[in-house]
């Protein structure tokens, strides 16, 4: 079959490579109904991760079910399923608390920018739907299995609860999925960190109700501005710089809570600031899987419109423009349609 | 009145200083009915804080009040009352949040290893008894002000609950206490990490479960082993050093919490570690404030005995011999008795 490959930064090319099979009993071969670039596939492509040999890229997905290993039980050939980009059994302790992105047996995908897909630890990664979607809900479903999870447990990690004031550091489609996730959790205020105006204008539409321009300190300044000196409650880190992380931790009032979702790249953070900040941490993968039930209910229900972060759609053999179009910040985020 | 001054790493001396004086109208001065050292006084009594000048030391403090201010309403001339060492209004956006010790008005406490101190913010920071205590009661009410109000917080932090299973890294009287706290927290199994008798001794007449005397990467195998693999729910970091705080954070299961209380010299962590790592992080000077009328009650109810960490009780005039028996770990921490 013809998928995505990163080769070296910048050079990802759509090629022939083997199909998938059933590796594990627990595995399941999936086809894609639709799949999409992560900003975090930039990190690599932008060179700021190393890339030791060809990358079969791409770890978003939903499609439906073609072949089951023999040991599993709860999806069988034929459904729609959607799952997380960190697949786990769904029954460790690990799990079992929330922590699925942790789990004992966790294996992170790849592979899904492509039209079959192998999904390990099948039974306790993919969620089903009772019948097929309709066409138009697929990139919802798609924003489901990491995105929107990964903003959806930054507001959950940043304990955002009705009537709290939020700020989200960020205006990548994680960020705009944060301010979408906050505004379901009830929060009264959402504070969006952007300068982009198409950014601004989606968060807006998703439930922001401040734009603030400045970054860093100015940042901070002025969220303490828009809260009476106080700083949020809750922060959503969607970025993962030493700056952003910084910002975010500032923007939080004392006993408030930062959930950090943006994959740290050279951030460093020294034991005195964070002590003398008084903030609740909490970040890293995201257990997506955890939420996954809610958040497919809340789309076929036509509750959110997650997909609407898609504002680039290219056939998956334009794969390379479409992450062109996300380095260059033409596109917040590209659908591939298989 | 003669009172201790620290000139130099090493040098205690009990000398003549000015009787404090309100200063401002919000101030009141209490005499002392006991005070103590803190594990926090020998950062700078080991030269691993600055002493640029003489510093009047002492902030943890239980007396009556001899004078107010005249905006004091709430304590009078009198009364016994125990405070924090972070003063604070009580009323201000972060007291309410319970976080008094980042009060808009925080001033911290000095100066209370002595026969009076001046406590700023006194209607916001004094807790006063409906009548005066039993003599035997005395360690613990001042134990209230600091250690054993900082230990609780280091369990609410790290959100002990009913059945959790709590590790406890440093068994000094903060560790100590905060394995009282657990305990009092309802946790079910609480595993101390003590090399030392006397203080493996307290921390089972405490409420521990379990010893465990390994440290470091031998330390987190060890809570690894008695949890099945899992790690800690809760873990309290009581010491501040980067060995300690890596220790905590790998003690604790993914989505476990980590309440650090030991004020953090040379700590500096990793971004993609604690990304990885996907544990709640909360720390920071203590709002005993939040917590002083429940743990008053609990003392004068006799229902804890938090008291009994001072293993060396001597005259105030005596106070450089209790610094060094605490540097020279002879003493767990050391009353004076005013």
């Amino acid at each position: 079959m013809l998928a995505t490959v990163l080769h070296a930064p910048g050079d990802v090319r759509f090629e022939d490579v083997a199909e998938p099979t059933i590796l594990k009993p627990t595995d399941a071969i999936i086809k894609l109904s639709a799949t999409c670039i992560c900003g975090s596939d930039l990190w690599p492509y932008r060179g700021l991760q190393p890339v030791e040999s060809p990358q079969h890229m791409g770890h978003e997905y939903c499609g439906v079910v073609v072949e089951v290993g023999s040991d599993v039980k709860t999806v069988k050939p034929g459904q729609f399923v959607v799952g997380s980009f960190a697949t786990s059994d769904n029954t460790c302790p690990h799990c079992r608390h929330g922590f699925q992105s942790s789990c004992e047996h966790r294996e992170f995908m790849s592979g899904a920018q492509a039209p079959y897909a192998r999904v390990p630890n099948a039974d306790g990664t993919l969620v089903a739907t009772a019948e097929m979607p309709a066409e138009d809900l697929l990139p919802s479903l798609l924003a489901a299995s990491d995105v929107l999870g990964t903003g959806w447990f930054a507001a959950d990690a940043a304990r955002v609860q009705p009537g709290s004031t939020v700020a989200v550091v960020g205006d990548g489609a994680v960020g705009l999925m944060g301010v979408l996730s906050a505004k379901q959790m009830g929060a009264e205020r959402i504070i969006a960190m952007s300068r982009h105006k198409a950014r601004q204008e989606l968060a807006l539409e998703y439930g922001a109700t401040h734009i603030v321009t400045e970054r860093g300190e100015a940042g901070v300044v002025r969220i303490r501005e828009l809260t009476g000196n106080v700083g949020a409650d809750s922060v959503l880190e969607c970025v993962g710089t030493n700056e952003s992380m910084l910002q975010a931790i500032n923007c939080a009032r004392p006993g408030g809570s930062v959930g950090f979702v943006g994959v740290p790249h050279g951030v460093e953070l020294a034991g005195e600031f964070l002590f003398f900040s008084q903030k609740n941490l909490l970040g890293g993968p995201a257990p997506v899987r955890r939420f996954l039930p809610h958040l497919i209910d809340l789309v076929l229900g036509r509750k959110i419109n997650p997909g609407k972060v898609f504002d680039l759609e290219l056939p998956l053999a334009d794969v390379a423009e479409g992450y062109r179009a996300m380095d260059e910040r033409r596109a917040i985020k590209t659908l591939l349609r298989v």
